[in-house]
């Protein structure tokens, strides 16, 4: 990055910078399967100094919102293209199981942050991420299996369930890595993402069934 | 509970305080939806002073320690009583999965104590945490699948993802009470706990059965 015309040590672009420090935390985050990193860190790992992410982000809490932003940006807007596609319902709830398990293999802290950010803010701030963040995936949900009813391809199952049941399903391995090399002996690899992956949407979409 | 001796606030048995202040945390950890509780908290819920907290636990990650074995210890005697009736696998699993649904109702922190508890220890605890606590669990899974293979009941699925799809799918509920709220417009009684199992027990079951 170009060295700042008054040579400070960094001054690159606005963008590039936000974007270089939520590389930086969704790091940290992955590699030490924590959601609890300070600005200090983050900013050591970007070389950037603290000042600057409060500059970037206001507060630890706007950072982590802003990579929530970041990690489920695509994801929505690849399930709102999804709805959209002539597939049939179970063809689309296919591909939605494997898309939220690729979304947290990517970033496997995502739950963890989520339920951090909804925490730490009041209740209208709250109620606004759920229904930015949380709600477009419960309405897809909804119309999923309302089409796959309709169409004589689904039993008639309550959607908000189901939500916690499909979530919970594709995040559990992601959110125990410790139980998964202590109790199972292995770690996630593409691999091993691909056979999970195949195993959960051949579950759960047989239990779906009519 | 009975004056101390000399005349202290409260100098009952040290069976029952222990109890006492395990029911406590167990208490603010339910009602609050978090595991961040300190010994203050938990002293000045049970009434005792927090030198006593210290006294019986040795320390906070003590006390996580003695509420992890209260709350796991009932769970897994049913669970060793389960794999010893005469039932087919398929009905050990649906009762199995009532289970962990009842155990993560009454104790919706677990999840989340368990991985704190992991955490907090060193690699060679951790792993006699994940022996006594976890390790159980699993291999429940691998002989009731195993089982239900050879009797022709089951599809043949890797135990150890099984593992993480069953004890998402029921914790899910537990661990997102925000969300529920927020996104769902809903609370857990004993009604829709019981309408949840259902679900869960069915999805699970007919996306197992052979």
């Amino acid at each position: 990055m170009a060295q700042g015309p008054v040579g400070t040590a960094r001054t690159p672009g606005r963008g590039a910078s936000r974007d270089t420090l939520l590389a930086a935390a969704s790091a940290i985050m992955r590699e030490g399967d924590t959601i609890d990193v300070s600005l200090a860190e983050i900013g050591r790992r970007a070389g950037f100094n603290t000042a600057l992410v409060s500059y970037y982000f206001g507060s630890k809490n706007g950072l982590l919102l802003a990579l929530l932003e970041r990690n489920l940006g695509y994801a929505l807007d690849q399930l709102d293209g999804l709805l959209r596609m002539d597939l049939s319902p179970s063809q689309k709830m296919s591909l939605h199981i494997g898309g939220i398990i690729r979304l947290f293999f990517d970033y496997p802290y995502t739950q963890r942050l989520t339920m951090r950010v909804i925490a730490d803010c009041d209740d209208a701030a709250a109620g606004d991420i759920a229904d930015r963040f949380l709600r477009p995936m419960a309405t897809a949900h909804e119309v999923i299996i309302r089409d796959g009813v309709a169409a004589g391809e689904f039993k008639p199952v309550d959607p908000r369930f189901f939500y916690f049941l499909v979530v919970g399903a594709c995040d559990q391995i992601f959110s125990q890595r410790s139980v998964m090399r202590l109790v199972h002996g292995f770690e996630l690899d593409d691999e091993t993402r691909r056979q999970y992956a195949d195993q959960i949407r051949a579950t759960i979409l047989t239990g779906l069934l009519a």
